[in-house]
């Protein structure tokens, strides 16, 4: 972390009460720390629109583990080239499914390939990718 | 609009930085302006999760004008007692498709109500509604 | 419209249970409405990640139509000469505030780019934009 | 998984066209498993929206692991008593930077409570929640 800064922002006293019951009911110790979430949230969401961005994602996949090959296949795409698949938990949820995170580093483009890949594998019931950009 | 306020807020000059870009890259007339929309969409967010919030919505709805009677279900649809339809726009896509956006009024869960109604016509091709709260 | 064909489609009586309470619920005459919604939905998804993709978008502004100049910067925007402005719509909220409801054709990346000048215009309390890919 | 049923629907050719590209372009084995996955994706958005149905989210948070405290205050939010923390992964991504990414079992409502006093902690610099509801 580089050195601190500290900006003004004006903004009405309507805005600014609501923005308080927000932080307050969030359990944020001030303001600046929820504008810095806001700021660095937005940050994070116009970088992904570039395909070159280095991201990471967790790729959440529930799946039924009695379908033979399944978790065989998933290690498969896991081990991409391209990317660095940092790691992955496994999750027992009932009798039948099972949840997989998967930790998937890389640029944004070649981690929505592989996920692509991954949430379209015959056994897996639901799927969501979360990718965060790591900005500079 | 109340009374204007002023916060400081304090953020590492890396954050700084890349946020002032983005500033200066959408246009924004200054940090305000772009902090105030950050914290107005947050709490517009929060809002939508409660049902008997107040707020706004277009139902964006692309389908082909050709099926009779679709036109008069929607109006029909609109005509709900618990809303206010403010209006709607109709615009000419090409020789088949026909863009609908009705603007809706009223509480978050009777919005919700009609514009599953709306998006699941017969003929209704593509449909997005975007939901946005009017806070205190 | 081209000719119609018919696909089969197998899956268990559980997930096929909770389908059709969902295709009853939002009201769709019958379940190959709903599942050709779900595949439209889909595949704009997929073509709203192509810069060049042809697409149609509502710019959804609330402002202070109080505040000079607004209006005319907001028409200023829209004369884009690499987009089609093929509408908009004005609502009159309360007292203080408007919602103006612009429409956009043409390709995804000049959709972005203007409606990112569109939302950060001093005034615009609020904003949401809703891009539709007008596929093949 | 229950008994296997099997389903008609009639889509023109043209979408059909398009959605066999999609199929194949995301290697699913079949039409029948992606449409599958459209339908509980939809169904699992739908559950979500009640507060107390049963859910499993994955909050992930890259946070600065050089803020004394931090680690405990994580621990301590995650032995919440409404909730079942199932399990949590730790991912080191740079000098300064962790992800841990902690699985939540629980209602929707008790999740969502948890989750914003994480994603709210002092040194948490990016977060996202994902919740996939666990349907009937």
């Amino acid at each position: 972390m580089g050195q601190v800064e500290r900006i003004g922002v004006s903004l009405d006293e309507g805005l600014l009460g609501r923005f308080d019951e927000l932080v307050a009911g969030q359990g944020y110790p001030n303001r600046s720390e929820a504008i810095r979430d806001l700021i660095r949230d937005r940050l994070s969401a116009e970088e992904l629109g570039k395909p070159n961005a280095r991201a990471i994602a967790g790729v959440f996949l529930v799946y039924d583990h009695h379908l033979g090959g399944l978790s065989q296949k998933m290690i498969d795409l896991q081990h991409n080239h391209l990317l660095q698949t940092v790691s992955s938990l496994h999750v027992h949820l009932d009798r039948e499914d099972c949840l997989e995170v998967v930790i998937l580093k890389g640029k944004v483009k070649d981690i929505a390939q592989v996920s692509d890949r991954l949430t379209s594998l015959k056994g897996v019931k639901l799927s969501r990718v979360n990718i965060l950009a790591l900005g500079g």
